[in-house]
Order: structure tokens, then sequence, then C-alpha cells
């Protein structure tokens, strides 16, 4: 079985009483990120792709720009640690990134400060994508979900191109599981611009964030966004779909890049 | 209109194309915490009832144990910044909790170190609960949850006793759902043992850490749990509920508080 997964024996309550049945659950691991040392954060997450989640994190947090940043990356499996080397002077800004740092939960931001005030540039992509190819994409992203139809317990994220899904991730955690898809790019030199990213979760400012980070001009998502998600995708080219489930999607950004035809 | 949401103008997509439509979306808030002027955290939120988010956060990280320990707390809403003095030497971990603090996103943890290592009771509550009977808070749970409606963009949480709903919030994250109804218990003296949580977020075991930091000894969620969540919620006598959806529910610990009886 796979290793972010567990059977159990519940109680299932009906109106006409309870009965014992086996269930799939997701399983919870707790990672602590040390880099140069220094302890960064400690992620709750699904025990798999450790590496990926690991350098994916970091990018998305700043301390690492490609891989050419990091000098070595274990992971401790058994202790629940990720040991990381950047190069020297890279990342000063650690004890500050450390307090920037925040708090766990759906929806919680990382930064204290304004994105606006960290130099990035918007997407210039001039890609562009039909209803009916995203709509096959979220196809194809709903049946790979396999541990979410077994659970219910987890995140989904992908890396795409108009034709189909060129990486998949699942996590408990949506940013986790985004930042999976990330670190794998980064570890695998796979580029991301011109490239879709989608998502099971909701998509607060901080998730369009590591989307720009990641130079890639569209994010859809099966959930709600925040209105300040949408503002910060407006104001930096990415065209955010958002509700895209059945046979409807709600486009909140950007919308010249989504076309009518097939 | 509800400072938590806003109205905006979408392309709505769909097989036959795009058409212009009015649509809801919450609104995303960043509260700076500092405590005795020292920054905390910065949540990512929903705009509303922030004393008592801000008072259940210090709550749920053990920097506060009750109103007791505060001895000032000011909303700039404005500014975004809540400033809250504590007694002197209540809060002396500070430094190490920031330390402590994970960064954001749904499954990710407070706590790099074991919530065994922190000297806390288990529920011994003999408080019972009906299937029927969890079947009605569910019901009304739902039909409270106004701006998921309007949305889809937030989580709802809710303190009851087994005849109905007492306090009920919304968020867009599920961990700041919870720890607003901690925090109005807080400021405004309401027993939370012998009662039962709602939730309509994933159960990890952050989640049933502040539940149990609360003394409650029922959790209820409409989605799943993880394993750790299982596990912590067995072990400290919480009785853990999740799915409980349509006329189902799945009971994973401590199922001898269900009964079948209305």
């Amino acid at each position: 079985m796979r290793k972010e997964l567990k059977k159990t024996i519940i109680l299932q309550g009906t109106e006409q009483g309870t009965e014992r049945k086996e269930d799939t659950i997701v399983n919870e691991f707790h990672l602590a990120i040390f880099v140069n040392k220094q302890l960064i954060a400690t992620l709750t997450c699904s025990p798999a792709k450790l590496d990926y989640l690991t350098t994916g994190f970091l990018f998305s947090e700043g301390l690492i720009n490609g891989k050419e940043d990091i000098n070595g990356l274990i992971i401790d499996q058994h202790e629940g640690v990720a040991k990381v080397k950047t190069e020297q002077g890279k990342n000063k800004g650690e004890a500050q990134t450390v307090r920037r740092l925040i708090i766990s939960g759906g929806g919680k931001s990382c930064f204290t400060e304004p994105y606006y005030n960290q130099s990035r540039q918007g997407s210039n992509s001039q890609i562009k994508i039909s209803i009916t190819e995203i709509f096959a994409l979220m196809d194809e992203f709903i049946q790979l979900s396999k541990i979410f139809q077994d659970t219910g317990g987890v995140h989904s994220a992908a890396l795409c191109d108009k034709n189909g899904i060129l990486l998949f991730s699942e996590d408990i955690g949506r940013h986790n599981a985004i930042d999976k898809i990330f670190g794998e790019c980064i570890l695998k030199g796979i580029k991301t611009n011109e490239r879709v990213i989608l998502t099971s979760g909701r998509v607060s400012s901080e998730i369009v964030h590591k989307v720009l980070k990641g130079n890639v001009p569209l994010l859809i998502s099966k959930s709600a966004p925040t209105d300040m998600g949408i503002q910060l995708a407006e104001e930096f080219g990415i065209t955010l779909i958002g509700f895209a489930r059945g046979r409807r999607m709600n486009i909140y950004s950007q919308g010249w890049r989504v076309v009518n035809a097939a």
C-alpha cells in the first residue's frame, strides 16, 4: 500500500445504527526543514516526494531561486528531517524569513510583506487555451486523484500543457501539493513557463504568489479564489480560473487567454 | 454587504462559450498579531471577529491560557494589526514560539514538538450524543453557512450542545474558523467542556490539538481526518467523527459517546 495511506477500522453511523467497516485514511507526516543547520519550518504533509516538497517550499519562500542554489539535500524519512545546504550568503535573510513565516492552516499567509515589494515580473506569455481543452485537463486531473478518491483527505496539483498533464501530486496540504510540483520541476529541469497549473484547492494570494514565482501564466482551480488572489493574478498577468468542475468554470482574470473555439 | 464578501464581474465559461456574470467572492485579509510589541504571526483570514481570532489563536498557540492573561487587546482593522498586552513573564517563550510557528497552508502544522510533550489531560467527559442529534446539528450547520453558500470560499466552525448550535463562525482558513469560536468563548466566558465542535474542514492533528486545548470531548467534521488526527483524538479521549454529510458519518475514535437511540 502507498505510504500516504493506511487502512483502519471505523464505525459507520447511519439512521439504522452503527456498523464496523474498513476505511482508508491519509497519513500525516511532519517534516522539519533545516537550511544550513538552521530550522526554517516544519511542514505537516503527506510522506511522499519529500525532496520535491523541500525544494518547492524553499523556492516558494524565496530561499532558493533554482537548483544551482542547492549544494546538498538529504531527506531522513525516519527522523522526519530535510537537511539542505545552500550557497553561503544566499540565505542570509533566514532569521528574518522565519519571522515572516506564518502559522498554519487553510488560507493563512506566508508573508507579512506585500508581494509588490518583491521585485517580480508578471507573465507576458501569449499562450491561449480553449474551454474544451480546460474541460479535458480537469477530467484527467480528477482521474489521477487516486488518493483523494480513496480517502477524500488530500489536495491535488498538476503541471500541464494544453495537451495533458505532465506532473501530478497529492498532499494533505494544498500548498504542499503545489510546492511538490515546482520542486520536481526544479530538480528535473522541467520548464514551467507557457504551461498550466491545476489545483483542487482554494486560491488565496499565497497560491497565486507561488504560481507567479514559477512564471506560470495559467492557474485553474476546482475551488474558489479570494479577492486578493484575483487582484494579484490580474495585476501580474496570470489567467485565474476557479470552480472548474462539471462543465463550467469562472474566469476571474486575464480572460483573453481563454478562447471559445476548440 | 458583509465585509467578508465582495461582488465582482466574471466570465462564466461553458461549452457554449463565455458570458459576463456577477459573482460573489470572499475577501482576504492579513492580520499581523503583536504580543507585547513583538510580531508573533500574520494570519490570512476573513476580516470579521478579529478580536476572537486573535484571542483564539493565542490560546491555541499556548501564549495565553484564558482571558485573565490578556491585559489589553486592540484591533486596528485599517492597518491590519492586532496589539495584545499580556501579563509580564507569561509569554517568555515567544521567540521560541515564533520558531515553532509553521508555514501556511491547508494541513500544515503549528508545532514541531509532539503534543505529548505538553502536559495536557484528555477529556473525561461522559457526554453522549445520538446519531439523530448529530444529523440535526449538521443540518443546522449547513443552513448557517451563508458565506459558503454565496461563495464556496470559506470554512465553517461551530460550538454546540446536543440541542443546537451556540456559536458559529466562517473564515477563509479552517484553523481560523475554529480559533474564532474558542476566542469568542474565552472573551465571553462561555464554557466549552461537555460540548461539541463542528468543522467543515479536514481534521489533521493540529485541529484535534485545538479541540483538546479547549477541553471539548466531541469533534465532528464534514471532511476527512488524518491518521495522526485520529490517533491524537483516541489517545486523549476525544470522539472524532468525519464525513458527517448526507445521512452518514464515520466514527474514528471513542465511539462509545455515539448512541443509536434518539
